[in-house]
């Protein structure tokens, strides 16, 4: 039986999606991050698997073995009060069991929601088959209902990203499997990849539930994408990359002038680290 | 028996500290930071405790469990080429076996130097008996040679960061504890604190040895304290502090004004990402 805690996070990020404000997830990938979000005032959490697996020195594509992502997510959900959703890629299987087994593991850390991919990590830019896809998420539904913990699953629809079939035919395809996949129980779809306001307006008006978008692109501002219908805006990996664009910036001031401005500009004191796990 | 290559790592860090220019080590908490560093030119990595336990959720103080810490540092040794030191504050333990048996995990990982405290955990803002730390550090010599890794010793003398005794009695506190340390063994003298100019040129003038300096100060750049004498900066959690304050700009735009200029300015590209560990 799930905790009572764990129940009510659950219950919580699910209600995010259907409430004002727009769910902004500046994605994290481990506990220091993670409370810097927290404590700026985001009300949930979600983790970037490019980060996570950077964060341990390797590179994205379940390439972070599924126990030390569980490890590292265990870390996150110790620290942070408020709900937290992982990005776990496809799942770490080649069945659908194995892929329940990952879950199980994830969401016995505590977290309450998950990203799940579409496409294969065996075979470089394909999609699974729509009729799998929706049978894992109805066994991950299945699997909520026997932990007991209704988490919150964030149905990654990968045709844009992976550019898959005619230019033309993206859209189409996309919200068919998105509507197959809200369907089968999901509770959000995730078409990821760099969208033009008017294909976002389009899979607003013909997708039947919840939709999550990439952002962190110039174009189309928060705001904008609040007004589109959007439920959930993640930003991928790009706080990491830009969190480790900043290292690298203070590395080369280092090297080239020997001083320490952009280090110094915006740090937090000593006591403000102290006081992100007190 | 210590392998070749493990070897002439130590070798390499030992000599950094005999040789222009001056060793200086932005110190990282993960694998990206440290290749980050890496791949910026700096020719060393060296780990901040306080950083580490951050990224792993726990705050400075041996808060962070010995076995956590030995798999932070094995996922930074798998992933750079140059030699890694690593601070592992007193060394976990209240004997000196215990402190030998985490010196021995830690270079187990691949670590060739550590950073060891004259500090007492369990007992805030005292110093061990310098006799104690001289004990210690010869025992660590011992265990170099009984690994056959001549790793490095960089013995921190904490009279200025605690505040010991009066004011003016801490220069020569501090000389006396690290002419006793590099006597027993040490490779190097870490008087942290923020120091002013004369104080560091009283202390490279007394002390017979390398000296490790905490830089980070607006007052003296990297080519002052080369200029000083001084052998090796470390920057303490500053690079830390300073990556997770640019999460906090970041997360600040995005809730005030639903932008991305601070995410977006010096981020890494993802082929960048991808690069630091490829």
């Amino acid at each position: 039986m799930g905790s009572l805690r764990q129940q009510e996070r659950a219950a919580q990020l699910r209600q995010f999606h259907h409430q004002a404000p727009l769910l902004v997830l500046p994605n994290v990938w481990d506990a220091a991050s993670a409370r810097i979000i927290e404590q700026a005032g985001f009300p949930a959490v979600a983790t970037t698997s490019s980060g996570v697996a950077a964060a341990s020195g390797y590179n994205d594509g379940q390439n972070l073995s599924r126990d030390l992502l569980i490890d590292a997510l265990a870390r996150i959900t110790r620290v942070v009060e408020c709900p937290v959703t992982a990005d776990i890629e496809a799942g770490y299987g080649n069945t659908i069991d194995e892929v329940l087994q990952t879950v199980q593991a994830v969401i016995e850390t505590g977290v309450v929601g998950i990203n799940i991919e579409d496409s294969l990590k065996q075979q470089k830019d394909a999609l699974v088959d729509s009729s799998y896809q929706v049978e894992l998420i109805q066994a991950l539904c299945e699997l909520a209902r026997s932990m007991d913990i209704p988490f919150v699953i964030n149905a990654r629809v990968d045709v844009f990203l992976l550019a898959i079939g005619e230019p033309e035919s993206r859209l189409e395809h996309a919200i068919k499997r998105a509507n197959a996949y809200l369907q089968a129980g999901a509770d959000c779809a995730y078409p990821i990849g760099r969208l033009e306001r008017t294909t976002i307006t389009h899979l607003v008006q013909e997708i039947h539930g919840p939709i999550n978008i990439m952002g962190g692109f110039p174009e189309l501002t928060l705001s904008e994408l609040a007004e589109l219908g959007v439920a959930r805006v993640s930003l991928a990996d790009g706080v990491m990359r830009s969190a480790l664009g900043h290292i690298r910036t203070i590395a080369h001031e280092l090297r080239e002038h020997g001083t320490y401005a952009s280090m110094n500009a915006d740090a937090l004191s000593g006591s403000e680290l102290r006081s992100l796990f007190s």
